[in-house]
């Protein structure tokens, strides 16, 4: 079993520094290596993502990766910014499915925003495409009509796309509560009629669930009102990024949510596969020790179930985590007092 | 002074009906026009926006609208969908500012989902461009590089789409708070890598007030966690349809909000516009008398303030709509019981 770890900018080294004790503690053998990204990897050489940390992963079982952005690099040449390389990876290893389950963890009903009720109600998925849309299309700069410079970016998604990430959200729907609401912006776009079109099309093969269909306006606001409504949702990679993003914040707790992106490569025991917490790099904490890796440590746990067939093992560390946070150890993001190390210790603890 | 009703599809008809009876109980002399747009049109005239429609609102000083959408119209050929109207009065009459203030009425603190601590402290005004982006780019069906079928859209801005948008935003922030944060994706897309430069670009006009940007996954968090850090937000068309959403689900009370589309276009006392509640065509309770009227009733004094300049009138309307809220008319969506007409009495009985 072998496993990239790419801590990344800002938080994500402290962060995936913790993951990396807990992982180490269960004694499987696992073989971990470290590779640059972002703008770390700049720095270093010359690039986000260096052609040694894509052949690394290549070659590994999955990836844990701690987050990219560092505000040194935001006039950089678009190519070279952090960013590039968690896109860059999505794209050159086929990760097309995102998966970001959201409910609320038992004790922090009181953290989110939205009122209790409400927001004890969440437990959904969101499946968002992550290859195609206007994150990848052709872009640049033209002259418009009138003589002033105009910037654009082509959204696209193909049937192919749609059919592949139709076809893993339907599937999560049938291990869940079987229905299924694919958002989209049909009433404007031509993107957003195929994708329908296809999504359609594809429901036909599962007949047991349930499925409808919501503009991303009305979704955005659902997650408002009664985000206790939605089981899985299906979407493209720019409604993907704001929806879960804002499902997350219903939360209430970002500090704590894990994500899997997963293609269609298989492991020896498992599906390859990038995890990574959903928070961002946070530069204005980084090298504190106050961000909460919490979030890291059960992308970690997913990593194990996934992309290495570890399922006893990602249990642990879930009820290490679940057990921690009922003995009261919670990071500042949850109003706590836990900096980084003794919320890994705490959970190294439990386990 | 002359305005052109269009009722259009739904609930529009019952709404705008309550919103008239309500400007002509001021006995302005109003000269009001009624105008068909959207599925109703189509079915009358074969058109959601005949040209008859676009010549009567060229004429008027303003146009209090509806809502359109109707489900029996989804599967028309795109430029005959209902939607055509509002998008094609927004291209056709250059409205390229919407304005859409959220803010907590007063006794409406609890019907929020948000705790209502957070809600009782939004008071933002969401700017949103209406004329460019991905709305209005070349879109279509072409064949994808792997041979299946391919949807897309152009996303775009130009330096002179950006320019005349910032300068309304950062005017609203001068009359404000003074502050304004501009929401983008520029870690992904070329057209906010643009539109961010010239907004940076204006910002010198406007030394007094503060500037920060946002990216829209960001936005749409803060939007949940802690709305009442914003005081006015300007984004693109896109960003803008799901926000402005977003937000007015957090004020807790969407059939109380309305907003008003502007252009450059000045009338005798004020400026050109079209004034609409942010509530859609809601054909499941069409032609029941259960909508709640109140927006509409609240566009109608938007519209008295800026377009017909009549300042006074339109404060008596919005005092009226106050006071019949804080003696109990609730309509259903407010959890209470009152009906259409019932509304439209209590506000003309409180003018
Ligand atoms: C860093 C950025 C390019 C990225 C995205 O937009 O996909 C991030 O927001 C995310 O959601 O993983
Ligand atoms: C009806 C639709 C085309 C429209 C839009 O997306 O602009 C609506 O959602 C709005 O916000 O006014």
């Amino acid at each position: 079993m072998k496993i990239v770890i790419m801590p990344g900018d800002g938080i994500g080294p402290e962060v995936t520094h913790e993951a990396v004790r807990v992982i180490e503690a269960l004694g499987l053998g696992i073989d971990m290596k470290q590779a640059a990204v972002g703008g770390a990897a700049y720095k270093a050489y010359g690039h986000p993502l260096p052609p040694e940390t894509l052949a690394i992963a290549e070659a590994a079982d999955g990836i844990l990766f701690g987050a990219v952005g560092d505000p040194d690099c935001d006039t950089l040449e678009r190519h070279l910014r952090p960013e590039q390389a968690i896109l860059g990876l999505r794209k050159a290893l086929t990760l097309f499915a995102n998966l970001r389950p959201a409910k609320v963890f038992k004790g922090l009903e009181d953290h989110s925003a939205l009122r209790p009720e409400v927001a004890s109600a969440i437990d959904l998925l969101i499946v968002r495409e992550l290859n195609g849309d206007v994150y990848f299309g052709e872009k640049g700069y033209r002259t418009a009509a009138d003589g002033t410079r105009e910037g654009y970016d082509v959204m696209s998604y193909c049937e192919s796309e749609v059919r592949r990430i139709a076809h893993v959200a339907f599937r999560a729907a049938q291990g869940r509560k079987g229905r299924l609401c694919s958002v989209d912006k049909a009433n404007v776009l031509e993107t957003s009629q195929l994708w329908r079109d296809v999504v359609v099309e594809i429901h036909k093969e599962y007949p047991d669930v349930q499925l409808s269909h919501m503009y991303v306006d009305n979704a955005a606001m659902q997650l408002v009102r009664n985000p206790g409504q939605f089981d899985v949702i299906v979407t493209g990679n720019l409604f993907g990024d704001i929806l879960s993003d804002q499902a997350s914040m219903c939360v209430g707790s970002i500090g704590m949510l894990a994500s899997a992106s997963l293609g269609e490569r298989k492991t020896a025991h498992g599906t390859y596969g990038l995890y990574e917490p959903i928070h961002g790099s946070a530069p204005d904490i980084a090298g504190q020790g106050l961000a909460n890796p919490m979030a890291t440590i059960l992308s970690a746990a997913m990593l194990l179930r996934h992309s290495l067939g570890q399922a006893a093992a990602a249990d642990r560390i879930e009820a290490a985590v679940g057990k921690a946070l009922e003995d009261g150890v919670l990071g500042r993001d949850l109003g706590g007092r836990a900096g980084t190390t003794e919320i890994g210790d705490a959970v190294l603890a439990r386990l």
